[in-house]
């Protein structure tokens, strides 16, 4: 872990203190695993995960409440390896101890696919005769071989082929220069490429035969957009500075801010993931959160068509968002003063690898933060806002999704992820149909209909770890307009229901009555209102799952059927997909569908986990391609009835004029605070340099 | 209007041109209007507006096409007068003529509320002796009574005082210190003031009652929060600098950004109005909107008991986003470098005031515009985004509203409304029961349930004036699962469905199917996706009113009942609760419910005009107490088949490295373009101050 501000420097003892018990492996700490594993079962391996199992929640809650005397949580390391032969084991290695706690073999499963695996199909796919063969048909020269790619996806799932062998499917492209789209020339069949036996056993053809496009390229790099006219020229600078570096603190991978304070781990498969997140509320630490992530994805693409129904990637538990992340160390996405995190994850022959600056976290201005005037005498006080942004961007072949992790200094959370990179494409002929699956953003290219559907994983410890989840309906009165209860017809409410069972919180969505679900802790109310201190769940797009109920999609996602479900706490109910995803069929219940299955399991005041999915309908349009703006998609974590009253108020103001100094202002009595006037923050202390009462400072 | 940049002087000829046709009345215009309407009609008149009627589309149409030889629109202001006997008149003033071109009488009809009449009940109400006698029933002594205060609302409807006397209803607080907040000790009484004989004339007292609360004071003002222990120490300053000044170009008040040109006008009424909206798009200027602003609100409370239901603000019907705008001279509420534009409006002696930087201009850096990585060898190019925004805020007597109009450079038009202040509120007894209407933020205070609902208006001109609306739903494919059509299950596409006419056009929001409405030009079909170049309305809160039918607020809100209305052109067809909106009983159909009462008209490719209401159901809860941290709505107009690809890939990168000098470099072979091997803008042209390949350069 690379642990230095970059214009800051933050000294850390050379010494390096234990891992905190959420914290990833360390390099040394991969290594050791395996190497135990090395030694009891041979060098012929192929290391598909080494990532820290987490704290049994029991051991880590009672260590947390007090890490001098309670026992601290061993550092367990959880292995993926695939043996020689292509079978595949689970295990636990204890890394206090060198040894393994278990090691089991896995029957018909499939581990998730590494980068490597990914990045080794296309050499097989372009010496492979058949593929050759293909491509000719496509009007392809073998010589121009090197100039075909692919994206290789895991089949998903293809009943002709099962879930025994490992496979992939490879999406096939051509790109005539090498700088080019990868996806402006996709070509139309299909290889399945076996990935123990490394040959490719098969292609899908289809029926209509759709040749290589004859269009000129379109480019979104340097040289592509200056044969177009070259870029504006029109942008002036804005520069964004910290001159006294960033406003929170990092202990290890434990950050403070703004009375924030929380642990940010990491993993191969949901990339970063939030522990233990607690806000000082004046000098008292409450809980919020044990643990936060995105824990699965689903993209499922919405041609028909064989073999387009295998186009559904379950990003997360397929590939890993961890696996996935981007290096910013190629480029930094941010401004300011951003402080990283490096990810360290296993090769697959045994070594480790390291992505640099896999986690960004900086702050940004962030607006207004409170404002009100008074219209008698125009004196105001105005308080602008701060937030902190924790973020990692992964790429999915195609896409790339920039997760966002917001702090707000009211309470607020703020998932938030943007969406960009390249759409899948698939080719079309000149005036083919797309039969509405599809748009052809670009001659010869047909960007199928998609949905990105995530799933939030919210371990809920709002003043404690029993709470209770409600859905808030805004609701009219029922009394009718005209009756003596309602007789101007004005009344609603905030009506309330509590899902008491895993049953009653199988829920979706409603627009119309703004639904939101509520994690309550019953057992504090507040002392005004008389309500729960709770953390209220706002999101507005909530699509639902397009595959029909009964489909392919809809049995492999059972964590999208729902927007949301409600489980009790289990140790290791991380992955709603199940734990191993690629080539399951769906026709067992996995994940989600096997740990809510009870419908009577009450959840009442009880350690409570909420799933949530959420995401976007993609109807693509030629303005996504080539190179797709940022789509942003957002939801919201809000205290409600938690503080006493507004926590931001200490938050200094920009600029504060009261009525008494208005009004001696006006009798020419200079107050006593500020030559102009005006209440003005030293300025040390003012979170954004502030200005006088004359206040237009361009510049500030 | 102040014509300067605050750090970047822009010179202006001293000899200023004509007003364009869209400009706000100058002050000259307001007085030679108020001149021309006192020879008329004498001096004892109260001049309530004062203000540009639009120019008529069709002459303006012209005129834009062929500004040099087609004829000017003639300059007409719009005038509405009080006599001294209460009569009101609306009045058009030929401006260079200096003419009346009509007057008419109206007759039971109420206009705005000004300032004026707003400040002025305070002072009456305090001297009244029925008041003080009910203060004193209340606890306040009557030599307190200068700490007494009023909200005066204009009473909305109340039957049984109709139309014909221009009434407000006072909202009394007291305020034991003249900086306390105004709304945490709220009365029980509510006394009705006649705005033409000044005086109080009835007062409204509940039958139980509520004395004045004994809670101690909580304020966010500096003392206030010094006596809770000070302002927070640990927020280090964001600099936002813009060394060359900004990226726009204004023109008069026609500004140009990044393709986009557009005129912003002003008034007393919507406060901001966008009109000619067009995109520069590879050197043809395409129309867009016409004109685009927000035209009405609706604030209805949600406690049934009387006269809270008189508690339904229309805030820009009843008392202007104009006129109650912030003058933003008091404190700056923007970082960088703000181009700032004065408000002129009539006083009611006749006078003119002037509302000092009423709107603000400026760019902010708007994260990622777009990226994407490959895989394979890490070569990336990652985009800024900058985004424009033009922002009044107003002040609704406990409300803020800043509102702001977000242009992005891909084409996205984003409408955003950040609500912030203070909650109304009303007394409640120890011990209370709020029965569910309502919230007990802090002792004895009771802010009852709400919703803020804003139309917006769109009159649409996406590549010319002749449009079409169709909504697109998300939908499953109707074959079923099994099916040779659907045999995975996973289809699904857009359902487009045409609102041919007024009366299918009439349209709820569908959550469940992520429901957009799109405004489309069914004359011009996109080469590549043969779909019709359109603008996608991507708005996701929309609750509907929750007034029931038939209910007061119902009857005088006729554009709250639909999502969307969509009607055809007609000049003057713009506030959709009338023209004169005080005290309207909604027993007449004003404004949309006119003009959209002919189901069966035809709006099928046409000059359309889309009215949308949207907004939040706020539920108190005592984080709002004492001043509310922002609360922000937003919706989306974005480009779907309008651009023949990405519009914004000629924006220089911050960074990009292409796979051919990712190889070039591997093999150690700089590529010419940079010693880094990266692709990096040139400095002047480079959005954010481009970093090398080692990219992590901490502040820049």
């Amino acid at each position: 872990m690379q642990r230095a501000f970059l214009d800051t420097a933050l000294t850390m003892p050379a010494d390096a203190p234990l891992p905190h018990p959420f914290d990833p492996l360390s390099k040394e700490e991969i290594e050791t695993a395996i190497s135990v594993v090395k030694k009891a079962h041979g060098d012929d391996l192929l290391f598909n995960v080494v990532s820290l199992q987490e704290p049994r929640k029991a051991e880590m809650t009672a260590w947390l409440e007090n890490p001098t005397s309670a026992a601290r949580p061993v550092r367990i390391a959880d292995a993926v390896v695939i043996a020689s032969d292509g079978k595949v084991y689970d295990g636990l290695v204890d890394l206090q101890k060198g040894s393994i706690v278990s090691w089991e073999v896995l029957d018909g499963l499939q581990p998730i696919i590494t980068m490597e695996e990914l990045q080794l199909v296309e050499h097989i796919v372009r010496k492979d005769p058949k593929v050759i063969e293909q491509c000719k048909i496509s009007g392809i020269a073998e010589e121009d071989m090197h100039k075909v790619y692919c994206d290789p996806w895991t089949i998903g799932y293809d009943e002709r082929y099962g879930s025994k062998v490992r496979l992939q499917q490879a999406l096939m492209y051509y790109r005539p220069d090498v700088d080019d789209c990868q996806y402006q020339y996709p070509l139309d069949f299909c290889p399945i490429f076996d990935s123990v036996k490394k040959e490719i056993i098969s292609i899908d053809i289809p029926k209509v035969r759709r040749p290589l496009s004859k269009a000129p390229a379109v480019n979104y790099h340097p040289a592509g957009v200056e044969k177009q006219g070259g870029y504006r020229q029109d942008i002036k600078p804005i520069n964004i500075t910290q001159p006294e570096g960033v406003s929170f603190k990092m202990t290890g991978r434990q950050i403070e801010w703004q009375n924030w304070k929380f642990h940010i781990g990491f993993n191969y498969r949901e990339g970063i993931v939030l522990n233990n997140i607690t806000f000082n509320d004046k000098g008292t630490e409450r809980p919020i959160f044990y643990r936060l992530s995105l824990v699965e994805m689903v993209v499922p693409y919405g041609n028909p068509e064989h073999p387009h129904q295998r186009k559904h990637a379950f990003d997360l538990g397929e590939y890993g968002a961890g696996y996935m992340t981007n290096s910013l160390s190629l480029g930094c996405d941010c401004k300011g003063a951003i402080y990283y995190m490096d990810a360290e994850f296993p090769t697959r022959a045994g070594g480790v690898r390291t992505i640099k600056n896999a986690i960004c976290i900086h702050e940004e201005d962030s607006g207004i933060l409170f404002k009100h005037s008074d219209f008698r005498d125009d004196s105001v006080i105005v308080t602008r806002a701060r937030k902190l942004i924790i973020q990692q961007i992964f790429t999915a072949a195609n896409y790339e999704y920039a997760v966002q992790w917001i702090f707000h200094q009211d309470g607020t959370i703020q998932p938030e992820i943007k969406l960009t990179g390249i759409l899948n494409t698939y080719s079309m002929n000149p005036d083919e149909d797309t039969n509405g699956w599809g748009t052809q953003v670009y001659p010869g290219v047909n960007a199928h209909n998609h949905q990105h559907l995530f799933c939030l994983r919210i371990d809920a410890n709002v003043d404690g770890p029993n709470n209770t989840i409600f859905t808030t309906d805004a609701a009219q009165a029922e009394a009718p307009v005209g009756s003596a209860e309602n007789f101007y017809g004005n009344g609603f409410y905030a009506k309330r229901t509590k899902l008491a069972t895993v049953g009653q919180a199988k829920t979706e969505y409603d627009g119309a009555t703004m639904r939101s679900w509520d994690i309550c802790n019953t057992n504090k109310l507040h002392p005004y209102s008389g309500k729960p201190s709770s953390y209220k769940l706002v999101s507005r797009e909530i699509p639902g799952l397009m595959p029909k109920p009964g489909s392919l999609v809809w049995k492999r996602a059972g964590f999208a059927r729902h927007a949301v479900y409600v489980t009790k706490y289990q140790d290791d109910q991380l992955w709603p997909a199940g734990r191993h995803v690629p080539q399951t069929s769906g026709d067992q219940d996995l994940g989600i569908l096997e740990w809510a299955a009870n419908d009577d399991e009450s959840i009442d005041n009880t350690n409570v986990v909420l799933w949530h999915t959420f995401g976007v309908v993609h109807f693509p349009a030629p303005e996504d391609f080539p190179v797709m703006p940022v789509e942003p998609i957002t939801l919201l974590l809000r205290p409600r009835n938690f503080f006493s009253n507004n926590p931001v108020m200490d938050v200094p103001p920009s600029y504060c004029i009261t009525p008494s100094q208005v009004a001696a202002n006006a009798q020419g009595v200079a107050p006593a605070l500020d030559k102009n006037s005006a209440y003005v923050m030293p300025e040390k202390s003012c979170c954004n340099g502030a200005n006088g009462a004359n206040g237009v400072n361009g510049t500030h």
